[in-house]
């Protein structure tokens, strides 16, 4: 039997008239939840990090579209479609690499649009927006499971940023994978990259899994390479932003470097998330849009004592090449080279079972 | 003709009767001197990383012991003979990685000892520990003209923790090689690593860079990877805090994983330093004692609030296997491949060219 679920406030709660939210940008030190009551009040959000991680982005796109559509100016249907085309351009954008955000907007929207009234335009729009929602905690919930299959009797995991709680409405993606494990009672223990700049790893990934009774050790992110060639990693496991139909995968900066020092000591390297995630537009990692982010995330380590005015190269996230990845953990399957094949196969097989997690 | 250097405050200066040392833990927030006046006062110094780089602490050890001989309770050769032994104890191992402590330490005692006198102890160690720090700036011109002679043409540098004049008597090893080709007027631009848990790179380096007029960008170490991937760097340049027998190399935690970067992307990858951090005691990586730190180094990134009773693993250094690195740029030779003959050669000719650079 697996042990019941801690009791955890839920890293986003739709409550009718506004979306509240845990604010990631103040954990572990304080637990504050923030109420976004407008598409431009989710929008910010998004881009300052109180809400972070591809699949919660996207289900918070969604419901950014439900508040555009009660805004009071709204009387006629045309201006409902005009507001639904501001928030798929204005919420859409807010972050660009992932693609979960600019897909759930433009799903909620499209659904929307089949309305002949303001009414049913609203309702059309919610009922989609609670729909991406549920799917994304039955998404995590699949990768959960296909992950302890996948890496039966591995245990000591390493993982960078957050994937989890936190990055999703369900139970995580590569998180996911740990929390399934450790809610079937297997053993389970992490190690977690702190994640520069902004030590999602440190802040949010060891407080999430303290939380859950799982344990976990923090490493500073240079140290990952060592801990590989100390043998005490058996897997890495990571989330993603997006993959190109190629299974090239932007993910946070600093995961490239894990893939290529997993590859180096014949560690499997499993990236886990939704089929939404993928990008078959986009053919290979050379089409992805990486964000560029300010210098002064990484000049503030150290409490602002660092290099005031130095010059700082700050992307958010890096391209790992297709070949350097064993598995994509996801909700429709495990998805083994060649990946093109594959991810069109996952695709497909996403489509049948009606998969919409963003 | 070279540009004259900016006039800079030595890293440490023996002033007669005490040891002064810029205090690395505040910079570059506050810049500030601290005399030492005790062998223990250099001990903990060193432990506190008040004084830091291998090199560095080679010749604070060597003072180290000039101020143990001071201490007003010796009277005869016996006892100083006694403090001598001491000194090699208690300052030798403040820190057990770099093998240019230990190797300072000694070598001043040795030296010392042929005393027939406290007064002729006294004199013979001052002798020795001066003659090691004038050796160390004098080995970090040679490391910067050798390096500049094979950097040749190669502008942008990625380089790791700091390894500049704020980690030596001079102006650096790996860092130095940056210095010599400014002086030179060449054109060179760095990429310095931020170096967590204790940002060197983000603190001295970019410091240390912009005070000189040298072009410095800082990355986050989890960046490296995409700034190679970006064909930003074309050459990676660290120091080193222990060379093995065999070529393999201990150096701040994170140089591993840069030295498989280089690798996956055909970028050359050198290892700087004086002949006096190679250890031919120590067979290979393997042997190398690697030093570890509080957990507290990395709980205390973003002012203390991030995971404050999680597990930490805070390995100082990692070992970069020799078959990583493309050449020792030392102050005896290049040292190419295989490294067992040419560090043998190299130990040979730094014994024909008199240095002892800690």
């Amino acid at each position: 039997m697996p042990a019941p679920e801690p009791t955890i406030v839920p890293t986003l709660s739709w409550m009718g008239d506004r979306l509240d939210v845990i604010d990631q940008t103040v954990l572990p030190g304080r637990f504050e939840v923030r109420s976004l009551r407008s598409s431009e009040d989710v929008a910010a959000a998004i881009r300052s990090l109180t809400v972070r991680g591809a699949p919660a982005i996207g289900v918070c796109g969604a419901f950014a579209v439900v508040l555009a559509l009660r805004e009071r100016a709204i009387g006629t249907p045309a201006e409902a479609r005009s507001a639904l085309d501001q928030a798929v351009r204005e919420v859409g954008t807010a972050r660009p690499t992932a693609t979960n955000l600019a897909w759930a907007v433009q799903r909620v929207a499209t659904a929307a649009r089949a309305g002949d009234s303001v009414e049913e335009i609203r309702k059309l729009a919610l009922a989609e927006a609670l729909a991406i929602r549920d799917s994304d905690i039955e998404s995590c919930r699949r990768i959960g499971d296909a992950g302890r299959a996948e890496l039966a009797g591995m245990t000591r995991l390493l993982t960078h940023c957050n994937t989890g709680r936190l990055a999703t409405a369900g139970i995580g993606t590569a998180l996911g994978i740990v929390h399934a494990k450790a809610a079937a009672g297997e053993p389970v223990e992490v190690l977690a990259c702190e994640s520069r700049p902004l030590l999602q790893g440190a802040r949010l990934t060891a407080w999430e899994l303290a939380e859950a009774g799982i344990p976990v050790t923090l490493i500073a992110d240079g140290a990952a390479g060592a801990a590989l060639a100390a043998g005490r990693v058996q897997a890495v496991v990571v989330g993603c932003d997006r993959v190109a139909r190629n299974g090239d995968t932007a993910n946070k900066i600093g995961t490239y470097a894990l893939a290529v020092l997993a590859k180096a000591h014949d560690v499997p390297f499993y990236v886990a998330g939704p089929m939404t995630t993928f990008d078959v537009a986009t053919e290979g990692g050379d089409g992805i849009v990486i964000e560029q982010r300010s210098g002064d995330e990484v000049r503030h380590a150290g409490g602002g004592a660092v290099a005031p005015h130095v010059a700082v190269w700050n992307p958010a996230f890096d391209v790992t090449p297709a070949e350097l990845i064993t598995a994509f953990i996801t909700d429709a399957a495990v998805l083994r080279p060649p990946y093109r094949e594959s991810i069109a196969a996952g695709m497909a097989e996403a489509a049948r079972l009606g998969l919409r997690a963003p």
